[in-house]
């Protein structure tokens, strides 16, 4: 990880903010900017200097991952006088504005921040300002991307065979989540889909007592979470035999996502990527059944920059992290998606999940 | 449960909001007063009215569950004109300012509501407001409880037996959170905490790749989700002989946890509960060495008030669901807590975590 990279990136772009400091408070962004893992601290950055604040649980935890880190920062550690401790940094940082993260604090966290914590200084919302710099991964994020995909990847290897067995959509997802956390993840990214024939026609199910049974398609999308990362991943298995419309179904979402794929290269445009999907779906005529966006970015997030859709205006980069996951659904015959986590690259994408597109048990 | 008779509590404590309309934001809220479990919503409400607003993915399931609660609401289904649909809504009702949850809306949200949805209409901070109603459980709250409670005990006794097998931490959390589901919750309260031996002393320890060995005592700190409700219990195992220390610890703390509990009763004060607890633990020398509050209400979060600590200015009423949860740390012989749930009654309480508390494995 490159702590002190992000750091320099932030202050360069924190010229654009008319503002003294910079108080972090999401704690994504926090783990982001200094390797802090705990469930509770805050960061006031200025061009010169780091002070990160967190309570007693923390002392021993912050000073170590900080130091591993290489993150040079004052910390302090605060009890029931985290008031106290914000606004005399503040003061001793000598500001007289302060830029808050806008989408994380509540109304209420803002109103107190201007009548207890900072009287009488300006409060300057910021929106988006730590994602923008987390959008590129460096190799060390890619790496833990790639741990959690191929967690995930085994984990779908392992269990499949039950989907032959008549298991339940619950009981497949629970073996899955399972042996996710076995092969030596912390966890999932998101909670797991198991949509089962005429539940696959609905792209957000959530796994029922269904029955997996013979003539079902099944979409299975789900991740990883290893060291703080995600992955996100989807395939559809068919059970026994697909009638003609599925066999189309598989092979127009298959040769969609290839489309998607295809089109990831450096400089290339988001919106570019889910038309390159939504073209080979809308030719084959179920334009109007591939419900959703193409995907987004993944990283300590499973939802972040940059979207990938019609109305998306990013533009793609080498570092970016992104799913590409179309989808047709068809109530009377169920739901088709499938989707890779891949790393843009100069001339293309490396792809993060492996695991085949066939789609036989 | 009562969704009626919830929205009648709600508009008779409305009166003392000065604000024409309540626009209810936060997720949990919402289910509380329309039983709809989607992960998107918003209701507006008046004296008469109801508006409930959601997407397009929730369309029938919204007309099916709030008709399931008996709730008669319009409901608005949107797009991207979201903004557009509640602006039309607030203003067909007449109102001239907008109550707002303001910890649960973003700084950021709270701006574009002033700016862009609500302009020139008063806009009015609210906080606690239907989460104080959400502090007596009726009695399909009390049964949903109990029945992650009952899940949680179950899940514990099958997978037990583990410990004596010198399982990892990870590895017996990982069992314990699988049994679970496989009894039947939809998942965990909360992060299980699997601390063995010295990590026992750290009340937030995460399980680790530690091996479980004879000598340990393990502080197992889980709950299970049943149909949204959470549940909460904590139970020390002793891996062979304690040593004396050890065993007073275990003595201390069970009977701390036992005065914690004799003292619940309908129009007892929370702190009262904390300071049975904490007296017992004083009187044995280790009153420094219990580093937390005694407890929290339980119900559609796993903390929710009233809050159970020496400072907490709350008083107990039939039907509120609290944890008693005192615990010793001390770090060259462990860790010890001995948690349950438990429903206020008039004259005393009703235990909803009934797993033993004796320490054998």
């Amino acid at each position: 990880m490159h702590m002190s990279d992000r750091l320099e990136r932030l202050r360069s772009s924190m010229q654009q903010l008319a503002a003294d400091v910079f108080l972090v408070t999401r704690l994504v962004n926090v783990r982001y900017l200094t390797g802090f893992t705990g469930s509770a601290g805050m960061l006031l950055v200025t061009d010169e200097q780091l002070v990160f604040v967190t309570d007693g649980r923390y002392q021993d935890q912050s000073a170590q991952q900080l130091a591993d880190a290489g993150v040079e920062a004052s910390i302090e550690i605060s009890g029931t006088n985290q008031r106290e401790i914000m606004s005399r940094n503040v003061a001793s940082l000598g500001a007289r504005s302060v830029a808050l993260e806008a989408d994380d604090i509540t109304w209420n966290q803002q109103r107190s921040f201007a009548e207890g914590w900072f009287p009488g200084l300006e409060l300057v919302p910021t929106g988006g300002f730590v994602e923008d710099l987390r959008i590129v991964k460096d190799p060390g994020e890619v790496a833990r991307i790639s741990a959690a995909a191929a967690v995930a990847d085994a984990a779908l290897a392992s269990v499949r065979p039950l989907l032959g067995d008549g298991v339940t959509e619950r009981r497949f997802a629970l073996e899955l989540d399972t042996e996710i956390r076995r092969l030596g993840a912390t966890g999932n990214s998101f909670e797991t889909i198991v949509a089962s024939g005429p539940n696959g026609a609905k792209p957000h199910h959530r796994p029922s007592e269904r029955h997996i049974i013979d003539g079902d398609l099944v979409v299975i999308d789900f991740g990883a979470m290893v060291d703080g990362y995600c992955s996100d991943m989807t395939r559809t298995v068919m059970i026994g035999d697909p009638s003609p419309t599925q066999k189309r179904m598989l092979e127009v979402v298959t040769a969609a996502q290839q489309a998607g794929v295809d089109a990831v290269h450096s400089e290339q445009s988001a919106r570019a990527i889910d038309v390159a999907c939504r073209e080979v779906i809308t030719d084959s005529g179920w334009g109007d059944a591939f419900l959703h966006a193409t995907g987004h970015g993944v990283g300590l997030e499973i939802h972040e920059a940059p979207r990938v859709a019609a109305t998306s205006d990013a533009t793609l980069a080498s570092g970016f992290v992104v799913t590409v996951e179309p989808g047709v659904y068809l109530p009377e015959h169920g739901g088709v998606r499938v989707e890779d986590t891949v790393v843009v690259t100069e001339h293309g994408c490396l792809p993060l999940t492996l695991t085949e597109k066939t789609t036989a048990v």
